[in-house]
């Protein structure tokens, strides 16, 4: 197995009828200046009634003598055709809480147990474009701990993540690294490593 | 006029022959494994075929004598029947590069005039759900300039946007007073301010 084999066939369009995950809406609403129009949205399908949110986002950083190194996913995602940096994430399940979700997606997709620091606002992902959204869930892991010693990931069959970490420190340099050689930068990691740097830079 | 009369007034499913602005497509393709699988995308109809981007966020600073201010804009967004806080933004024209976009968007959107500093790598929305993706375009801005004295946005008559600025410093803080005052948090805002946060707090 490896990521880079993976790769687009074909694209074709997905008829109402067929489409399980996700869906177009048109969106009827009233401006600001109280005249009717209409919106193109984008949606998932998945998100739990009880929920306003869809998934979670996780900072997890491994606090080593070093310095924090945060956790990084690669993983192919056909919507881009490309392989992606990621912070592991993943939908919230019926009845569970952000933070939950948070822990138990980690440890599937990495291995590792951590503990919830801090939860953030909702983050609307593309709010003119669709109502998908997230919380970032930070998660503070101990790597001299028993349970971190030796992380096996929990990956389900369809699933194909490789793990790896980098300073946070100097993420945003990773980032231009990392897209020269090929891959495509999710905005939760670019934007976050952008806030590093701003105030490494500006001295903040 | 006000932003705070904007509502939604109905939903309902849009058939593909009446999408203008967005689609859904079915993405065929090779796994890690050589298995063939199928995979749903929404996209974009807009993107130029000259370009790899739909659009650019715009991390516009304003060096004032107390620190950076950065400016952001209350937009009511449909998709989410809410106002969201983002980063001044827009999309590519044909023929445009990123960074004529982000010096025009800005001067559009909230009148100011400034200099491109920075361009981020390619940063992907939301890659397991669509394509959508920018790149974040820093611009810096002289406040003494004559041209920035009593900056006029030029909006279009659906635009309703509201400027505002911000310490950069303490962007986390006012993401969460903001949310409580019941604004929705755009995605390159809040993990922005998240990187900021990270850097002061740990002393990156």
């Amino acid at each position: 197995m490896s990521a880079s084999e993976a790769k687009v066939l074909s694209i074709g369009p997905l008829p109402e009828n067929e489409a399980a995950w996700i869906k177009l809406s048109k969106v009827t609403y009233r401006d600001p200046n109280g005249q009717t129009r209409t919106w193109e949205s984008a949606e998932r399908r998945t998100r739990p009634t009880t929920s306003d949110v869809d998934g979670v986002g996780i900072v997890a950083l491994l606090h080593t003598p070093a310095g924090p190194e945060i956790i990084l996913q690669k993983q192919y995602r056909p919507p881009i055709d490309r392989i992606s940096i990621e912070v592991p994430a993943g939908l919230i399940d019926a009845g569970e809480t952000a933070e939950q979700a948070a822990v138990r997606e980690l440890r599937e997709e990495t291995g590792y147990v951590g503990v919830v620091t801090e939860t953030s606002p909702i983050m609307f992902n593309d709010p003119g474009f669709c109502n998908t959204n997230l919380r970032m869930i930070h998660v503070s892991i101990d790597p001299s701990l028993p349970e971190n010693q030796n992380p096996q990931p929990q990956l389900e069959e369809n699933e194909f993540i490789e793990v790896f970490t980098a300073p946070l420190a100097t993420l945003w340099d990773e980032c231009k690294k990392l897209e020269a050689e090929g891959y495509a930068i999710d905005a939760r990691v670019g934007t976050l490593a952008e806030g590093v740097e701003f105030a490494k830079t500006l001295k903040l």
